[in-house]
């Protein structure tokens, strides 16, 4: 067994607001991250497989289509957004990283092909200080 | 002489847009860069500062001065924001990573210390790929 | 389930040296990390935590109540510090990494609050090469 | 219980080509990576070991020991070669990151010592983009 | 004035060896880097250019249109090659991180447009230990 | 004409404090860089050289000379040592970084061979976020 984990890249900006708390709560909550018209970051998101090695060609997975996948769900869905205003899912969702993990590894594990190795998890990067990892559930 | 070159870091949204030109044209000119809700960056910002080795002290700078004026100055005015909505100098400026560096050195120049070290060069970067750099001009 | 990794940096110097040991072995076994006047590293130390995300506000921890407590316990602790001699718990341990790492393990474990998801594992780099990982244990 | 991960390096030029494949599958599978003069790499490999630490010396392994071993398995046998024409494993294997992982996890574990803590997982970077982790079967 | 240095990256293999010289002196000059069937390493190279802000675009240069000059020039030239023998430049040239400076500035500057802002200098890394500049030459 | 930078590492540790000064003023001025014992750091150090390429070798220096020299008269002397205790030269100098570069330059300086090309430049950085360049005086 053989791990991949494989980084992607995109800029967006996003504001963190619950509309059900009120302006105060928001600004002890998440501080400047509250502000009103957002700010934005460039994310580093890291999508790790798991399986075995093909015998024939050395590799664990076909690094063009695995790519072609996730720049299709991720990379362009979100790369230069504003995620609050751009993304449907945002309309009933706090834009947290936390979040947006989880958002991503759905989009994925939900079309994820079945030849492909395991989904294993999902890595998500907003500054080089906080990762967080959203494993697959069993 | 010596050069100091510190590095400082704020995280925040941007769209390029020019308001005189059509749609299509800011299309072609920015692509994704132009899209409508902005999209957003960590930037991380150097400013070079040149002079000579206090003999006492064995400092080019008082560094802790040096944070504060950066950081009043540019730290705190851009981090979190939202550059077209929320700086009034991006009214008409259109906010392109040069001219974010052009509008920082500016913001520095026009209050830098008599007693403070030349201020060099101001460098600016959106992403690890590109650096961009303002030298003070004689 | 999700995991958050958090870094936090401190600056310290250290003398590797078991005092029960002569100074042949000592030298034989530490080389010039036993130099008799120490020397000193740039710490990352990174905390890792698991948990479930609130459904409300998004996050998996509060991070400013985590980072005081981090900074309390951790970075104000040894940063700027000679281990060997500015710790209490170090006139009777080794200075190395590893210690290091379980000596910061148990100092956050024995007053992580209830209410914060689990405190997963510690990390800590003395350089860039080497990283050593201390899992809680169960 | 404690984990190390200690990172080596070497740059290698290498050529990804299945013989029993036709040029034009070969060509589809690895695309530039099939050129016919081959093309190179600097790699990072990473050694991941965990053990308890010795609680005389105040650490988990030997450093000394362990780059002593991996210098001579790894990185000598390795660096500035062409993999394909000066690694006698690989006139009949593919010159994979992946298959390069797993031979040197073998290399490694065949010879590994039992006084040494034990071998975790072994991780190899082409690019800073990919990581493969190889860990040892149980 | 500004400046804009932007990165390409593209992995190559290369020797160095002088024909003119014997083997032995060519092992005694260039060591392990004279190994027969070459190694490689992944390149980065820095380009630099310096110039006006463009009042209208805010920019100082059109990236896609650099992007693609210098994709066509030098990365696509040199990426997934062994220089020596792909590279009809390098017959009569030894392969040196320099040369290889000054055949990439040369590249460029002999094709570089008249609107494009000057060409101010290369910078090229074949690890991250040792860069070098070739300046325009005046 | 051709610049080669190259980076070369150390470990040490140092305190901030002039003897001249009250503890009082050596507080306010150097904050926790004056604690009693000191504390360490990770420095790279760069040495930027600058010449002509020569025609036969493809080289701007040799780099295993100039290795040789900057680890006998940088690497070896500082590593691992406790800058203020164990330097002569820093008995009636202030272990700023400011002045350690000034102090590296001299050393290089002072010994540099007639056919190496010439010493343009040191750098020198205690963490990321600060590098200090001493240029060679003309």
């Amino acid at each position: 067994m053989i791990q991949l984990t494989r980084a992607y890249f995109f800029s967006a900006s996003h504001r963190l607001h619950v509309p059900q708390f009120s302006d105060e709560k928001n600004q002890a909550l998440f501080g400047k991250c509250n502000n009103p018209h957002g700010h934005g970051h460039n994310y580093r998101v890291e999508i790790c497989v798991k399986g075995e090695i093909d015998p024939m060609s050395g590799r664990v997975v076909d690094l063009a289509a695995m790519d072609s996948l996730v720049n299709d769900r991720v990379v362009k869905y979100f790369d230069h957004k504003y995620i609050n205003q751009d993304m449907p899912e945002f309309k009933t969702l706090v834009a947290t990283t936390e979040v947006l993990g989880e958002v991503i590894h759905e989009r994925l594990s939900t079309v994820w092909p079945k030849d492909f190795p395991t989904l294993d998890k999902v890595g998500i990067q907003e500054t080089k200080r906080n990762r967080f990892t959203i494993p697959s559930s069993k």
